[in-house]
């Protein structure tokens, strides 16, 4: 690293809470306790190489603006390791310790596999040893389906069957370098896995393909001994119009039906749940039930937005309730928070990535501090727990372990007067949560 | 029926397509023979209880408008009878041959479960004599457990178990009523199964407590002989903000998770499907591939109101797309479509009960013909086809039974340098399409 | 008030920040001052007796299930006299000064107009005593157009001309006792105003007829003295599939139009800003721009769904962004932030009236001062200023004034090589709003 | 035209209804006469240059894949002849009269504005010959002013004062050759005249900026004899947040604040309604009571996605609604039916163009059929003329002249016992319609 890629921008400071210092963290200190565990192994931070690095900040309507002076525009495997070195510099200053990646995000497409993978050989070795030096670990790796013409009509879901053996191909050598790379997780983003219009679309053999894919990829990873956590990743529309893994549920159908359901966990995206219809913490809260959940896409969205705008999530009180439902999980294992974000397109300039980062980390901190006073303050899961006490009643067990009959309940209630419900009580305990955030 | 509830209004006459009048079927003939069947077993149109008979169209903002004659607005078990009579009226005149109910449509809610089950007794006689008298049949029967006050929190899903053990009464009840007047079926819909907020709800709890449920219905059929088909109803939301089974694909999972794909299928609805962000044709195929396509409540909704606006389903287009897929499943066996939809408010008359039912299965009729027109002229079922023959390949055979590797797709993926994806002609596709309707 | 309807709950204290009392203010505190004028004066809260007196929590799918002890469930005057001392017994127990009806949610409607405004007047000359007694005040009145059957299609937009007369007569008694009350308003919310369908409904004769109404109430406003300020209030649908006040822009649109802009201020309220696709921010900025800020209806509701569900704003961040606007526009005159807001349906019980508005009132009393911190601080007011700094040059105000032409911009344009624009900063911008809150 | 763009691809054929043809007129006939006039005149249909030639069908997750095999990915001037070529080759083969364009579509965006322009004049002296050669016309202009960089945040909207002077420049020279090629008229879609954030904008500052731009363009028009029709088109949000043109009604408040009215009228695209909360058929029906219906946008969106998605418009149910719209209006005079609409991604191939504008043309001319027999039919309109009788009274029109005072009309209500609404008989009226189509 000849020459700094962010000049000027050193490591983010930590500061405190009366500062005026935007570019400060007040409150992520990676090493603090909460609940008996640094800061910095609750929240597992990633930042994703294709918004960091690859995003000119493009959208239908306008061509790139992002400044990158480290980047030549060009496709040599030299400008992609110096970006790769730019990367670095920024996850060092920025204090992150974590970097999600595609194989195309990182090395160029050429005309044959075989020479992408090639080229694709230098820039991981070279990442690799970028990882060495820094300490960065691979939160997951992933193959890019999507983006090449070839896969217009999808990857594993293509009409053609070349398309798939293509596609197959390139997840081989993905999963093969996140390997290699260390990675604690591999992620399948459905892409283009899904359908623009039924009226050309075999949708059962298109589903039946895509599991194919998944099962391919297990026994690979049994045959060269990766033993990372596989990820799927719903997302309702976008750039399909349906695609199949449109939601937790949807995913979890799905791996039940083609018996995945043991070797996959689920990526939830904030934005992705809410376009699907739901609030994040309902799609974890789904993952968590079912045991399920795997990693987070941390960002967010416009509300009144019907698009994938990906934005940082710089608001603490969204954190606060992702952080409440990620720790009744247990908190993360082979997964993290990787920034699945992107700046807005008006702030193109390199400082603004900085900014941006640093935002959501210091929510996240934030949120991180919130759900943990929540979780000792313990009102809210006290009553919760209270308003279900009468299930922890004979009959309630008797229910509940599938002892009781229907006509044994009929019995009990055929003469009932009353209804013993109380209150749910939501403002109350709305303005509890809100009074700790 | 000493006096007629809809004097004046013969049985609807079957016009031709140039008639000026609007209160007649131009395309509805019951025993055309469309693919070798008639229409009124493709179709199976019943009618609800609920909409037909006891919606007084009051809204959120205003009271009952509609104009009932035959009913003086008590709860008494003569005017339930009265009522029934009027339907059945209705039913004949209007040419329909099925009908669905929830328990306390038919008969009032009594201070007990047992009093309220002595005047549904009385009740279900007098309609088993209609059905019998008519020769109309019960397609489904389920119960109301929803609008009395002890279910503000949910029936199966309640923090309380009286409140369960009520609800599972109740259902033993309603089941037991479906079976003795010859039900097809009959349906779970959600109703308050689901939650307004998680911060204040276990929802691993609900969830099992209301597959326990289900579970309980499914044994007390075996103990009364009832082999009609269980449906659950998907519905993403309202009145919860988030209901347990919010889509076809969150069905699936939850009937896979708890052990009882086997005994359900799905009811579809129209209004449901779109809020839950599909197309109404998109979950009949989701039904249609996992094998669990049911029955169908059919309605529609206003594309960019967010609540279920159940409306007529006037627009055979609409209907047409349904009926490909319905008969693309083998059509139905023990469902049919209900029309589980109401007047808009401002229509209270008596007469446009009949305008509404009218529209709506012609618009089916007019559809069932579209679809069997696009089967026969074949042009867009042999598009498909050809677009994913190349999967009918011996590359294909290997992928599809799991036998090719990915080393293997590697191979020959490596140096391939074109990519044989062709247009997927959607336009084309729906120029056809289009011009069939 | 021989009885009280509150009983064991006594004024709501003022609790500190540590406090584990729920039922208790944090933040507000009446005659603090925040940039120095009182907080009551800022925030000028009003409870309306729509939802806090009238409304039983039923919703499409159940009935009422709120707990009034204080009420008979009847229409005579002495229960409407009852229900209005326990309204303003709430009033005072929660520390609220202001107050907003309907005219038939004070009194009943009768068989005649000339009867419903008799027992009115008994009512209002009730509340007036009340009003005395307590020092509240009436923020606004309004008169119930749209939930009597003969509204079923509007009341100015009626088809029936003598709908429309009825209606006018209605408002013109409401605001004769608005006037009798010391109302500081008066307010239209369209109800009704618009359209199910465009295929039965004359739009331009239908938005005449609602324009005469406003012309009327502005005649008959000067007739009888009434010097308050009038209110439209927007929202796109609901009961109606369109609304003619469908947001802030549409009616600017028709009170310029109509010629109604001079006397007409507008009356925001969240969750029809966000079902018209808009935040309330954005709505009050809009209304700021054009000056006609007039009042707000505080509430919120749940970003996906799709109707109006009028919760509490139990949110601080949400209150910090709607009164950076409203301080940003001068703060409110005639006008206030009354909770158009109902509980849950499962927060039946009275004390949850308490809990709701505690949680409102405290959720603004915060926002109010995160805006004042925010306002204090500058740094984003500065940002923004020096953002458009080049407008402040020479060639920035002959532009503005008028006095550039094309040809002179095309001078200056045609062979300049670089475009000056720097970052927009959200992220920035954000992590200093977030950082203040 | 030395070599074909479209070889083997004649002139698109008019077949029979019967024909399975697909690429075929089954109901544009351009010179039938409907109500008195050439279909070819009722519809005016325009095709435009961006989606048709330079949209390579890139998105957000995959770059171009459409074919283009006359175009050799250059941004010579040669390159755009040929390409304007193989445009004017497309229109006449597809038998479309008008087109529409950016000036950047045509043209080259070059290191300076004059050269910019020396470019342009090259390339519209080409198409002026084309024009000239085939008889096509131009239905309008406009100027891209959203797609360069410089216009990141806004271009008359821009923080920047000298990026509105480009702006305007561009606008200049736009208007110039509009006026060159003879267009009709000249539209501004507000592009990213709009915000990503209240947090950094002055919207007050901003739409004044725009309002400023029209007005120049408005004296430009006349200093050079443009007297062609001034449109804007409405659009809610995308590329921004929130677009200042949000839909007709804001356009309109728009319009007449700034005393613009006179000069503009408003370009209605479908999709853009119903991303505003709309159905296309109330956005024209608001212009035409508002007297600014200019010109149409022909294309369609998929409802549950939230972006542009710019469909063609192959439903003739959707057409049959607008064009019912349009002739209530007159008719077009001015304007036309553009249609702003891409092929699908997976539609790739050249003659998938002409599957597309077939399918959305025949739609749209069998809408017209179908509007014109709905016109012919009657029952409808009188249906709705009926329904407002009353209001023909002499009462009414007391009331709509502003004769009647509030206190006439209670002397008529307050005794009133009967309210003499009658159905609006949606249902029935929807049979008659879908029964006509």
């Amino acid at each position: 690293m000849a020459q700094e890629a962010f000049p000027g921008i050193g490591p983010v400071p930590f500061v405190d809470s009366t500062s005026r210092e935007p570019l400060g963290f007040r409150h992520y200190r990676p090493d603090e306790l909460v609940e008996g565990r640094p800061m910095k192994d609750h929240l597992r931070f990633a930042s994703c190489y294709w918004h960091t690095m690859r995003n000119g900040l493009g959208d239908p309507f306008g061509g790139a603006v992002a400044q990158m002076p480290w980047d030549d525009g060009g496709d040599s495997v030299e400008n992609c390791l110096r970006r790769a070195d730019a990367f670095f510099e920024f996850l060092a200053k920025c204090r992150i310790d974590r970097w999600c990646f595609h194989d195309r995000d990182i090395a160029p497409e050429r005309a044959t596999l075989r020479e992408s993978n090639a080229d694709l050989d230098r820039v991981v070795a070279h990442c690799a040893a970028l990882q060495k030096a820094s300490g960065v670990k691979l939160l997951w790796g992933t193959a890019c389906l999507f983006a090449h013409g070839r896969y217009v009509s999808g990857a594993a879901t293509s009409p053609r069957v070349e398309v798939f053996a293509h596609a197959a191909a390139q997840v081989k050598k993905a999963l093969e370098v996140t390997h290699a790379l260390g990675g604690e997780g591999y992620v399948f983003w459905g892409g283009r896995e899904g359908y623009t219009s039924l009226i050309n679309t075999d949708m059962k053999r298109e589903r039946d393909h895509l599991a194919r894919l998944l099962h391919l990829a297990c026994d690979h990873a049994g045959a060269i001994g990766f033993k990372g956590q596989f990820y799927i990743e719903p997302k309702p529309r976008e750039p399909s119009v349906h695609q199949y893994d449109s939601d937790a549920a949807a995913c979890i159908a799905f791996l039940q039906e083609y018996g995945l359901k043991d070797r996959f966990k689920l990526n939830i995206e904030t934005n992705h749940a809410t376009l699907a219809g739901h609030t994040v913490e309902h799609e974890i809260a789904v993952c968590r039930i079912s045991g399920v959940l795997g990693s987070v896409d941390a960002n967010s969205g416009t509300d009144h937005c019907g698009w994938d705008t990906d934005e940082f999530p710089t608001d603490h009180r969204l954190c606060a309730k992702m952080m409440l439902e990620i720790m009744a999980a247990g908190g993360f294992t082979t997964g993290g928070l990787n920034f699945d974000a992107k700046r807005r397109r008006e702030s193109f300039e390199p400082i603004d990535l900085f900014h941006a980062h640093v935002a959501g980390m210091d929510a996240f901190a934030r949120g991180l501090k919130i759900a943990a006073a929540v979780r000792a303050d313990g009102r809210i899961a006290a009553f919760v727990k209270e308003r279900y006490a009468s299930w922890d009643s004979e009959l309630g067990r008797r229910i509940e372990s599938g002892r009781a009959t229907m006509g044994e309940l009929e019995s009990l209630a055929l003469d009932a007067k009353s209804w013993p419900v109380s209150s749910g009580r939501q403002e109350m305990l709305e303005h509890i949560l809100h009074g700790l955030m």
